[in-house]
């Protein structure tokens, strides 16, 4: 017996989390989406993990291999997080931000806190969401920013002592 | 190629997470660690994962069907947090805090913002990591309080609207 999901997803909400958006080439143009369930895994080789919906516009488009990034959003890229989680269309979310490649191709955010450009290298299905495994072939940073957290249904910032 | 493992961990430290006392009852008495490489899964059901290095004290107590408790942190407990993440010894660990249980046994925290009492589902190696897929059986939530981050190293309060 598990809990309830409401309670789950009540309990969760306390998890405070960084706020990414995950960019890939699929065949129709960049594609993004709105996550903050990514966490780092190891080190060696250096590889984070991103949980996604399968029923998701974006999760028929990935595949083991495929490039993806991870762009972890600053405290002044709220707006940014709200088109990647909004019902708008691919074309007007990454009309917000400026956008460039490094080794994948995938879409990298200038301005974002870290950027981490993937290969993913597996992917585990667990209940309604899938699991990529993702091994970073390539990482962004800018000058230091402050962070952006989601917590208790708010975002909230997180001061960065050099920024 | 993959990126520098140094580089990895400096972008890593970009990435805000929430700081957590992980807990179990081991052979030898209770047993935890701090971890903040801890996300949601799916609520479907209702599970979370916990990522932990094959070479630390805990994981060898560790199999799939354990109980195993997520206590996320609250402002206020950062001492708690250094407790269970330095040379500590486990008796000294759990003499901070206050301990109950739920319906697992291990050691749920008293005044966490949230805790998680799970039965381990699965169990996934990758790397020098073990990644730890955990099944909600319980939760534990007190009254709304401030959440703690961890981001640029260094610790971080999280506002709670209700706090």
């Amino acid at each position: 017996m598990t809990v309830e999901r409401q309670i789950f997803c009540e309990a969760m909400s306390r998890l405070g989390a960084a706020v990414n958006v995950i960019t890939l080439n699929a065949e129709g143009g960049p594609t993004g989406f709105t996550a903050s369930a990514v966490c780092s895994v190891t080190d060696q080789p250096p590889t984070l993990l991103i949980c996604i919906n399968r029923n998701s516009r974006s999760r028929s488009e990935i595949e083991i291999g495929d490039g993806i990034c991870v762009n972890t959003l600053a405290s002044h890229q709220q707006a940014l997080s709200a088109a990647f989680a909004g019902p708008f269309e691919m074309h007007d979310r990454f009309a917000q931000g400026s956008w460039f490649k490094l080794i994948t191709g995938a879409p990298v955010l200038e301005e974002a806190v870290a950027s981490f450009d993937c290969r993913i290298a597996n992917i585990i299905e667990v209940g309604t969401h899938s699991v990529l495994f993702c091994e970073v072939v390539a990482v962004h940073m800018g000058e230091p920013r402050e962070g952006l957290a989601y917590f208790a249904r708010a975002y909230h910032v997180l001061p960065h002592p050099d920024a």
